[in-house]
């Protein structure tokens, strides 16, 4: 059967049919499909609005048609979309009865409710994998609260921290971008069926009962909006590319940390590729197609965000456009997230690079003015300057961090203060030292080994009451 | 005082001070650094951590500060921000004991938590607004439940509704914008404060305690996140840019309504303009203006996305442009909301129109096929068939859509499906009458006034509770 | 063979493998890759830098592989991409004397060799397809030099003009695509072949010997530059994006004014739908599709300047990424020329509906206020009031556009300017009269027949000149 | 005077008035507003279309107001624009006349006219700029043929190369930056005036007279074209997003060279800030910001382009939100460019450090296998696995790249060809030696001193040949 038995006469060309086709992608929505039209016909035999056994036996035929799967479905252009070709299916079994299971909806209302359908379930495996992320990086910080590195700002070397308290920085990010698609997901969870082309239907239909059959948490009410809106799409999406965005950085951090020059880590090999012309080569190849994915994501934003900009109410065609942006944005942010998980389980960190940077940069510097804050009760800025200076001086003489002595400092001390700071040795020489200053930066959140074993206690209860959810 | 006393020695240019300046946006957080310095000594004095009279001094000078106003401070290029300028004017003030309100803090941390306490007062603000547009939408939305219009699928007429109705998709479309945005502010309400330069700081601070001070829900724990963390700008911009997406639809109905073609509604001149040279012109502006505002929003998130592509941890300079494209965000976001609460609010609707258009063009067709399956028991592709060639046959005559009969239906019936459909007049003729059509689509967000009246009160009551909130 | 013979033991797992293949897309360049060998191979032998022999060897061997196709190389993820499963061919046929062909180049190079190969010729299609399309405006423009409508500003009429007229504004706008298009073409035409890895090699080649059999206008020269830029790709997308931008203008207009309001056009059945649920309906399915196409290509366009932005020198993996969505921006940019070409032209204008709202909402105004600055050389503001004021008042007492006349203006000129116009009543006449209005507006560019006319040969001179470029 | 004297009746709200307001941005069109109401003015005393004695009063008294300055217009939200201003100004110093000089003209072409010719001359500015910033690199690459640096690809160590070959990359790829906006210009270049509101005007004006006053090249033929079309501002802030992208390249490099790890350049003092707490850092403000305002004009971009989507002709008043993204964009690429021209100049190279790391990890190794396929004419396939293995067994049993010798690679040799290779001590020291490496890279393009030179003085060439134009 052809719906342009309607008023048109011609036929679409072979070129606009396929140019307008939504084939290639109805395919993702095939066992939505079936349930949706299973359930809508539920509810009208339940309403008596279509005669029982009506109704069972177009359950029957669509039970019979999940278990036989989409293979026995012609799907091409000579169908106008799934939905089409599912209802040919059930006419070609068990005649013009099929056509009840029609009766009080419409293709507008059913493509919104199987695309939720489907996308709940997309999110729910994405949530999953944002958990088994987490639990992974919690796995391997559990291993580091020791592992001195120093942390950067504008990549210059900031303050001595652990790896193991870089980690949690990715722990926390990602576990916003979880809520964030948590939050997402109340707003996919919504039913539109029955709102049909527009504005609902005569029939006496019980939005709730399909709703509930479907198991949506609420039915999506005026039913232009039900038909005509995709915020849904475009929030999901980016959710993702914020999540990209965010796995964007552990990719640039393990692009930057395994060059020749901070050695840092080593990322296996089986993440990494050569060069055909250049053997000594080991190149970071995941994590740089992971770093180009997050600009995949933003386009497809940008993407769905114009197709939606200006379209009045309700239905239009340009809607279909959205969903193979929806489904690549969806396709992407899985295979990044999972990659990105087991590159980064794969990583060696070399530790004694690591505390070789840490020392070699005054990155201490910070604890030293702290220090005479504490001792000396001097003011921060007047600590910052004296410590300034002897920073700057120490590199214009060639002294090293670990050589600067409290004699050192008394000098530069009574220069811009006046008095020397007469501080202990032992004092000084634990300032300078990263593992002693790991070890204070005790505060919530902190790099010390007991404030980042409280932190990943905090993660896992977090992990675990996402699960039980 | 300059922060350049440090290790540098030469002086940034003035065209670089200028291109790295904060200054010009940096007065969008006066308030908030007053506020927070006030929380963070309060803290450090309640930890014992400073004196209690210094910390007494400091909080009385920034409490003068701020009744004095952003107008004392000197906020030119030589002072490289607003947190230098107000240090710099308590150290006038008090003296050196000034520096104390800076122990175990940073401009890192500091800065991220004044946005995020400005940023919580705006996002209220657009949810305050976006309820005040719901209200108004249901306070038209209850005058118009009786006022027919055709509603449109491609902007082809399809069936027949209510302006109420379509005031009432608006209004659920904008309360999920509402959700968003509130959704966004569970992760902007996080307190960034005493993460310090990125991994806190070695005295004894107590983080809940400042945040508590400061009105947030919840510390952000992990010191690298806190400073380097802006998704809770992206995201505030993205729920604006998908709020002004929702807006555009408005825009877009309002141009279009407004044509000499459609003429359904006229747009109050208070929101219209004229020609230079046709004088005879009314023009839609703010809605055009509007419509094209979309598109700034939409620039600004693909800005700030861009901007956190692929940055490593943690505080790079890169994360103090995006601060100027959240305050577009938010203004641009904030006017638009208000002048198209405004120019709806000025709308009249031409009824005498609304119910032409509905009864011109066939857009009750759906309801005729319903009747054939609700009294032939016919299945609804059959009655699709027989409408649809109804529908062409009256064209072709130039038969118009209320003088179709039970007997034009039956010769069609007839030809289709072998026998005739013996349908009363009255149900033929209810059923190509726009007001019966509508008062039938009595389901759950449907147009009939029942079904709209209780979209209005469900609506209400989601303005009452938010505003309770 | 496998490089990974190099430094790597470990080999890449499934998933890392499949994430960083390129070998979906690597099908597109396998001519050009054959071409890329044989000129390389031909370059060597003529410069004495492998043997002869060896290299007549190598190109038989090579056209060969031309004329089986690609479907006798192995194509999957165990080969890296298209150059390996290219040398495995030729090493299989002939020996290990196959590796000489590599001789002075690196796959940097000849990937980046191959895709503007490539990319010339599609752009070279597009260029034709842009011609075809002014053609078939310019064929359409000739038949509606008389077809009056009136032209719209603000989507409010505005003056009169004709529908060729309106055509040839879109000729002219596509026209300028085509010429971005040849532009970008340009910095396309470029040879990176001899770059090698990065920074060329120490045989003796002869790049602008190889850019030459290649076809190349220009040799890309500084050899960092060669591999590591993607600029003519983000540019050809932009392009791209921009003639969509303004395809997207007349899909709005075929889908407005064909509305029912509108009237003004209707589009044929093949490029239209109806509904499952509303037979009445007929939509604009292609142009509805073709306009969300845009934002297709803007979002493409978006992914590929988000995976550039800050990749440092030379090659990164990421730009491999940047391919897919160059094939995809031309492709979709392809399909939406030549359906919109096709719709286009089989559109039909109602001349009927075009004089009728040409005349029945003011849209002669200027016309007549121009004739006041002509008959009583007014300064043009002063006749603007006139007019408008005649306008309001015409429209508050409900008097038709065609029933003004003399006196009637007289009336209000004298209010305004304290004298009447006396200007003669066939003045005044054809001042409202949309045909001579156009017949006068005979300026360059204008709606007159005899500007239109014009302007359609100078098209065709563009179009000639451009084909036998 | 007020244009609202036309039809309608009520005012616009002030909201509404700031809203839709152009004043903030039309004070960059002030002269271009003048010399185009001059250029106007003159043509239609030419064609006699307004008195002679009339037309110079005009004209002298808008070269008054030039000479005054915009100063003493009264530029607020009582007048709509400034080509108001602009016309009360002129009437009321010398009356109602004033008027003729908007005879056969609109503010839409107007605007559109003054835009263009400012934007001509302010791409005219970035041209110089370009050019500038190619000479100082020319200038510093002159200094810098022999500084040996390791170049990268994957951010790996890939080959040896100098860094006047290094800003040579920067200076061709910023070549076609100035080539593309050259090519955009030649669409801004082009006149709308006399366009009138869209379809001209009966005035028998001469639009090539004013095209040729104003100093276009040609004029924007069809008239609904000339006032909807703003293609012109996409494609120059696509030119400038694509300059920014480049630039941002060298923005990373300067970040990742300036890190303690790489330590390759020093940038000065002048372009670096210090940190509030951490006194050590030395941070690359300038490079960051700059990196950053990259997404700046990536946003503006999409902003412009979403506006232009599916907007109907001709005139709409979303175009005028276009402008205001372009003048942005325009400022944000002229200081970014001069910014990034003064930073690179101050930048020290640190020759030791680079030949250090040239020396360092096997960069190498390509030339090594090049001289087994030369020296023993081997399949560069086969030298490679050669090489590969070498690499491997180096790093494995601690041997630095310039220990390996004849000796070691025969044994390799052996174990994976068969036969050793019997290459000169001298000739495996010198293939390991980078100066050597260098000194043979001499092809086209390449990092030897000759071609480099030869580069530059191509450069030089493009440089003067552009200034003379």
């Amino acid at each position: 059967m052809n719906l342009r038995s309607g008023r048109l006469k011609g036929k679409m060309t072979a070129d606009a049919a396929s140019f307008t086709s939504s084939i290639e992608f109805d395919r993702r929505i095939f066992n939505a499909d079936i349930k949706c039209n299973i359930a809508h016909t539920t509810m009208l035999k339940e309403q008596r609005i279509i005669e029982a056994a009506d109704a069972d036996k177009i359950i029957k035929t669509l039970n019979e048609l999940e278990s036989e799967g989409i293979s026995v479905l012609k799907l091409d252009l000579s169908v106008e979309d799934i939905h089409m070709a599912l209802e040919n299916y059930v006419t070609e079994r068990i005649g013009e009865v099929a056509g009840f299971m029609h009766t009080g909806k419409s293709r507008n209302d059913q493509v919104a409710t199987d695309l939720r359908l489907i996308l709940k379930e997309e999110i729910e495996e994405i949530e999953d994998d944002i958990l088994n992320f987490i639990e992974n990086i919690i796995e391997m910080a559990s291993q580091h609260t020791e592992t001195i590195m120093v942390g950067y700002t504008h990549l210059q070397h900031a303050q001595p921290t652990t790896f193991a308290h870089h980690l949690l920085a990715y722990a926390n990010e990602i576990r916003r971008d979880f809520e964030r698609i948590a939050d997402a997901k109340k707003r996919v969870d919504m039913c539109p069926l029955g709102a049909a082309a527009m504005t609902g239907t005569g029939f006496p239909i019980d939005r709730d009962r399909t709703a509930q059959l479907l198991g949506f948490s609420r039915v999506m009410e005026n039913s232009m909006d039900a038909v005509s809106s995709r915020d849904f799409m475009a929030e999901t999406v980016f959710a993702l590319a914020m999540l990209s965005s965010n796995l964007s950085k552990i990719s640039e951090e393990m692009i930057i940390w395994s060059t020749y020059e901070f050695r840092l880590i080593e990322i296996s090999d089986k993440y990494s590729s050569t060069s055909s012309i250049m053997p000594q080569k080991k190149n970071p190849d995941v994590a740089e197609i992971s770093r180009s994915k997050t600009a995949v994501l933003y386009g497809e934003l940008m993407t769905i965000l114009s197709i939606l900009k200006a379209l009045p109410h309700s239905y239009n065609r340009d809607l279909q456009e959205v969903t193979p942006h929806l489904w690549n944005a969806i396709d992407t942010a899985h295979s990044m997230l999972n990659i990105m998980n087991d590159m980064l389980s794969s990583v060696s960190f070399n530790a004694e690079r690591g505390i070789e940077l840490a020392m070699a940069n005054f990155s201490t510097a910070t604890e030293l003015a702290d220090l005479m804050v504490r001792e000396n009760n001097l003011p921060f800025r007047i600590a910052h300057q004296i410590v300034g200076r002897t920073v700057s001086e120490a590199i214009s003489n060639g002294i090293r961090p670990e050589d600067i002595d409290s004699k050192f400092l008394d000098k530069i001390a009574r220069d811009i203060n006046g008095t020397p700071l007469n501080i202990s040795e032992e004092l000084v020489e634990n300032a300078l030292n990263p593992y002693e200053i790991i070890k204070a930066r005790d505060v919530k959140g902190g790099p010390s080994p007991k404030a980042v074993t409280e932190s990943i206690l905090s993660l896992k209860e977090f992990v675990k009451a996402s699960r039980s959810n």
